[in-house]
């Protein structure tokens, strides 16, 4: 078999469970691999967990051998000991892909939201049903905790840029609708028609 | 050259500066092999600083194989995003360590100080006057922000316990003077003799 142009891993990693999901994309089409979640028991310590995580993203890598990989981090958090144990888990499959040799691109959860709906501000419903427009899929997912790591895969696909850093998350924003336009311009196949 | 007993390798990691400490543990005697920082410059995009760390710490595990690594971690800081700055950082030392088979073993800073020094408010100028006390080193180092890497890994080697967890930090503290007689116990070296 034909080894599709390009295989992304989008990651989205926490302390309790990490989701992923692999796309593979030709050309305007896009195939789901496979979406999963990682379940981190609380009953873990802390390193069983990073090393889980660890094992598990090297695992993925060997088996799908993907060109990209994106993750989603939020730049905010609750407290500063949450946001440590965060940056934990991000560093360890950051440094999972890096060891493959893989650049890694971040991405915020309101811009992925915006990426795949339009809507910064939707909420899972919505990002799953344009999943599911999106890979044509018929059947809600077994791991639903794991539409977020999918959603950052089609998103990294959609900003279509060579991979880059959390700086470029923070450009100036250009105004509503000339972004929307681009959009559109950039995603005619995401405009649903009547 | 017969291989000493035992090389810790201490790590300081920072999002500015990462220090590193090597020490080698041949029953009651302490070498230092190498202490030094690597500087991670402002202008580097994260990802760039993260890679380096990571690169770092293969190439250290590398040249003088080591048997244990500890990690110094704040457990609070100023705010959300340095944290999970500083997460990622540790997340990727711990990574490089992990893949590397080690066993991973962290102190906070106040730790530190009270096994290195018996008081867990010490100033910087004490920690480093001890550390010159237990290594018989003769000159100041060259590079003074890594002591606190050295410290981490005669910190790991007082406390001579296996390879423990973040949890173990938490454990219950014993009162203040058992403590103290359980550390002039455990180190009758570092009593000053008049």
């Amino acid at each position: 078999m034909q080894k599709p142009a390009k295989i992304i891993l989008g990651i989205d990693p926490g302390t309790l469970v990490m989701g992923h999901g692999i796309i593979a994309v030709n050309g305007s089409s896009m195939q789901l691999l496979e979406m999963s979640v990682l379940k981190l028991s609380g009953k873990k310590d802390n390193y069983e967990r990073l090393r889980m995580i660890h094992q598990h993203i090297v695992a993925l890598v060997k088996q799908y051998k993907p060109d990209e990989f994106a993750i989603e981090s939020p730049f905010f958090g609750k407290n500063v000991q949450s946001m440590l144990k965060l940056g934990r888990a991000q560093g360890v499959a950051i440094a999972a892909a890096m060891s493959a040799g893989l650049s890694v691109t971040e991405y915020s959860p309101k811009k992925i939201k915006q990426s795949i709906t339009g809507n910064g501000n939707a909420d899972k419903e919505q990002v799953w049903q344009m999943l599911r427009h999106i890979l044509a899929l018929k059947e809600k997912p077994r791991h639903f905790d794991a539409t977020d790591a999918l959603a950052v895969a089609i998103c990294h696909h959609f900003q279509g840029k060579l991979p880059a850093t959390a700086t470029a998350v923070k450009k100036k924003k250009a105004p509503a609708k000339s972004r929307w336009d681009d959009f559109i311009a950039k995603n005619p196949h995401r405009v649903l028609k009547k």
